[in-house]
C-alpha cells in the first residue's frame, strides 16, 4: 500500500510543485487590508484543492474577518477521525529588498523553493491535501475519517477559527489534531513537538499625574510612571532570572526523567546555539537548568516596552502622565493561566510605587499543552515519520505557543500531532523564507503513511 | 521721563494690540516643513518692527535652519548694553478641536488674546521692541545701548543661535542680557527668575542577542535588552527618589540660606500645587527638602521611555535585539555636566546586566544657571518691576532650562534678566494658549522703566 503512494508521490512531483508555486503566487498577507482579495483567492485556492483531492462539503465559511476553509470526508464507519488543521494567510515581505527574488515568485534554488508562505505554511498545509488526493488515487478511499479546518487569520491572531472551534464542537468532532506548521529538529530528524508553553500578555499600565508634565518644572516631586514601571518589573525577576512573584512556581510540571534524558541525546550544541541563532555574548536565565529546559519547560517572564513618554527620535523631557508595559509569561505545563494572573494582578497591587496607580489588562492567555508520546496517533505518527526518513523519530517540545491546539485540547478534548517538516533556519517571518523540495514530498509521503497506519 | 512713556503706551495700546495681532496671525510654526514660508514671514515681521522702533543695522540672517534676526542702536556711549532674546516660532496647535477660536485668529475674551504664540513667546518678544519704540519716541534716543537677536528655532532646539552666539562674541558683546519667555510667579506679583536647573540628556542602548528573537522559541536563555534596562535603572534612583549614581551630590550648591528664606514668603500651597498643578495622588521625591527645593536646586533622574521591542498596540512577544532608554538628568548649581557624564557613563558600565553590552550617547547638556540678585541690572530690573506692579519684586528659580541664557553665560560671559510677564496658566504649548492683555502693557512699561533706570 505505502510503496503505492511513495510511487504516486513520486510520480506526481512535477504537478504537486507547480501546484504549491501556484497557490504561492497569490500574496494572501492577511495584516494588510489592501490584500482582502488575494485572502478570498487564496481561500477558493484551498476549496478548489480540497475538491479536487477528492473531500466533501467543501465550504468557505465567512468570519468577522478573514474566511474559514472546511471539508470532510467521513465513510470510513469504525476508524478514527482526523482534523487536520493550516493556514493560508501569510506574513507581509518586508524588507522587500533583502529578497533575492521576489517573494510572490516562487523560485527554485539548490533544492529550495523560495517564497513568502513555501513554508509557513502554505507549503506544509498543502502536504495534508496532497496526501489525501494520493491516497484516494492510490486506493480509491481513505484509510480514516478526515475533516480540514484551514485559516487565514494565523499571522493575526487566529480570533475567528479559536471562536469557531469553540461553537461548533459536533461539527469538528475528532480522535486526533493533525498539524503541520513546525520544523524539524535537524535536517534529516524525524521530530514530533509533544509540548507547547502557554502565553499569558499583560499590559501593566501607571497612571501618575493628572497630565504630562515638562521634567524641569516638575522633576523631583511629580511621580514619573515610566519610572515607577521600571522600578515595580525589576523586582519581577531576580539577577538569575528567577521570577519573584509569589505562587508561580507552584503549579510547575517538570518533564518526566525519560523526556529529560531524551532531550541530552539531541544533536544539541551550546556554543553553536549562542552563536549561530542567539547572536549574544552569553546565554541568560535559570543556570540550574539546561538550555532546551529553560526554553521548552520552563516558565519565562518577559518585558517587551514601556511606552508613553518619550520613544522617538531626539530628546524629550516629558513625564508622562500615563505609561504602559507590556510583559508576557510564558507557561508549562499544569500552570493555570488564571491563577498566574490573579499572582500576577496581586504582586503588582502590592508593589505598586507610591504616587502611582496600576491597571492590569489580560491580552491573551493560553495554557501550556503536552502530548502523551504514548498516545496510539503519536506512536503511529513516530512510526510513520521514521519509515519515510530512515530514522528513529525524535520528541521535542518547542517553546513557543499554538494556539490551535490549546482550542483543539480544550473545545474538542483532543491531542494533536505536531508533524512538521519545515527546517530552523526556513526564516519564516524573514526575506528569502524558504522550504525543501524534498521536504516537502517527504511530507505528502508521511502523511498518506500516518492516516494509513493510523487506520489500520 | 517715567511718566512720559507709560502715557505713550497708554496712548498707543491699540495699535500696539493691533500689531501683536497682526504677527500671531502668522502661522510660524518651526517643526513644520510646510510652514517654511510662514517662518520667512515672521522673521520679516519681526526686522520690520525693529525697523519702526528705530533700531539700526537691522538684519535677517540666513542659518542651517530658521533665520536669525539682528538689529542694534549703539549710540550711547559710556552706558551699558542690553541684548534682548526672544523667539519668533510657535508649537503647533494640535489638538484644534480644542480651541475654543482658531489658534491664528487672536480672539480677545475676558481682558486676554487668545493665540498659538500669544505669551510664548511673540507677544512677550514684541514688549521689548514696543519698549524700545517708545523710549525712542518720546525721547528721542535709548538711555542704553541695545542689541536684538531673534531666533526661529525655540522651539525645535534652537541649534542654530547656540551656533551664531559662540561664533560671534564680538558682535554680540552685551553687559546684561534680557529674556522675556518666562511668568509671573502669580498674578500681579513682580518675579525675577535667577536661576535654571541644567540639563544632561541620555540615550542608553542595550544589545543582546544579533537579531530580534521570538520570545517563545528563546525565552528563558537569551539576553532581554529591555529588562536588563530595567533591571539597571531601576538600580538608578532609591525609593526616596535619591540618586545612586556615585557623586552626583558632590559638587551640589544649595541655595544660600537667604534664598530659601525667600522662598518660604511665596505664596506657594503644596494641596493646591497637588491637586491644581500635578494632579497625582501625591507628590513623591526626597522628602527632606521642600517641594520648590526639589524643582528648583536638586538634581533629577527621570527615564522618559524604553523603546527597540514593542510599545505599539496589542501584544507582539519579542525580545527584541536591541533596546533604547531616553534619560535626563537635571543639574544645579555647581554640577558640572562633564562629570556627570562620566560618572553616568561608568555606573552603567559596572551595572550593565550579564548579557548585554551597552552604550550611553548624550543628546544634550548645559550646565545650570544662577544670576546674582544683587547684580545691578537685576536690582535695577527689581525695581522697575515694583514701580508698575506695586508690590515687592519676588526672586524665584524653575527647574527648566533656557538654553540661551547658559550660551550668553558661557559665550558672552554675561548674566540675563528673567523678566517674564505670562501668568502661570497661560496654557504654553497647549490649546487656548493666552496673554493677559494688561500683561502686556505692564511688560512694555516695565522693560522701558528698567533700560531707563538701568542706563542712569
Amino acid at each position: 500500500m505505502s510503496q503505492a503512494t511513495d510511487a504516486f508521490v513520486w510520480e506526481n512531483q512535477e504537478r504537486f510543485l507547480d501546484e504549491l508555486k501556484q497557490f504561492l503566487k497569490i500574496p494572501s498577507i492577511s495584516t494588510l487590508p489592501e490584500h482582502r482579495p488575494d485572502i478570498d483567492r487564496a481561500a477558493e485556492f484551498c476549496a478548489a484543492s480540497l475538491r479536487k483531492a477528492g473531500l466533501e462539503n467543501v465550504e468557505i465559511i465567512p468570519t468577522g474577518r478573514h474566511p474559514l476553509v472546511y471539508a470532510d470526508w467521513l465513510h470510513a464507519p469504525g476508524k478514527p477521525t482526523v482534523l487536520c488543521y493550516g493556514h493560508y494567510d501569510v506574513q507581509p515581505p518586508d524588507p522587500l529588498e533583502e529578497w533575492k527574488t521576489p517573494p510572490f515568485e516562487p523560485s527554485v534554488r539548490d533544492g529550495n523553493l523560495y517564497a513568502r508562505g513555501s513554508a509557513d505554511d502554505k507549503g506544509q498545509m498543502l502536504m495534508h491535501i496532497k496526501a489525501v488526493e494520493t491516497l484516494f488515487a492510490v486506493n480509491g478511499t481513505l484509510p480514516v475519517n478526515v475533516k480540514f479546518l484551514i485559516e487565514g487569520e494565523e499571522e493575526v491572531g487566529g480570533a475567528s477559527i479559536a471562536k469557531y472551534v469553540s461553537a461548533n464542537k459536533d461539527k469538528l468532532k475528532a480522535d486526533v489534531g493533525l498539524v503541520s506548521d513546525t520544523a524539524l529538529y535537524a535536517e534529516g530528524i524525524p521530530t514530533l513537538c509533544i509540548g507547547l508553553r502557554g502565553l499569558v500578555y499583560f499590559e501593566v499600565t501607571a497612571v501618575g499625574a493628572g497630565r504630562d508634565l515638562h521634567s524641569g518644572l516638575y522633576g523631583g516631586c511629580a511621580p514619573n510612571p515610566v519610572f515607577g514601571l521600571i522600578e515595580l518589573l525589576a523586582k519581577a525577576k531576580n539577577e538569575k532570572g528567577v521570577i519573584q512573584v509569589p505562587g508561580i512556581y507552584e503549579d510547575v510540571e517538570p518533564p518526566a526523567a525519560a523526556e529529560l534524558e531524551s532531550w541530552k541525546k539531541l544533536p544539541f550544541n551550546e556554543i553553536d546555539f549562542l552563536e549561530r541563532e542567539v547572536g549574544a555574548c552569553r546565554l541568560t536565565g535559570e543556570t540550574d537548568f539546561s538550555v532546551l529546559e529553560r526554553i521548552w519547560a520552563r516558565p519565562t517572564l518577559e518585558v517587551h516596552g514601556i511606552a508613553g513618554g518619550f520613544t522617538g527620535t531626539g530628546a524629550k523631557t516629558v513625564i508622562p502622565a500615563k505609561a504602559t508595559a507590556k510583559v508576557s509569561f510564558r507557561l508549562v505545563p499544569k500552570q493555570d493561566p488564571e491563577k498566574v494572573i490573579a499572582s500576577f494582578r496581586e504582586w503588582v497591587r502590592k508593589n505598586t510605587p507610591d504616587g502611582l496607580q496600576t491597571d492590569v489588562t489580560v491580552l491573551s492567555a493560553s495554557p501550556a499543552v503536552v502530548v502523551n508520546p504514548d498516545h496510539p496517533a503519536i506512536r503511529t505518527a513516530a512510526g510513520a515519520f521514521s519509515d519515510i526518513l530512515q530514522q528513529e523519530t525524535v520528541f521535542i517540545r518547542s517553546g513557543g505557543s499554538i494556539p490551535i491546539v490549546g482550542d483543539f485540547a480544550t473545545h474538542l478534548g483532543i491531542p494533536t500531532v505536531l508533524m512538521g517538516f519545515g527546517l530552523p533556519d526556513d526564516g519564516l517571518h524573514s526575506p528569502n523564507e524558504k522550504f525543501k523540495i524534498q521536504n516537502y514530498y517527504n511530507g505528502i509521503m508521511t502523511v498518506a503513511h500516518f492516516l494509513e497506519q493510523y487506520g489500520a
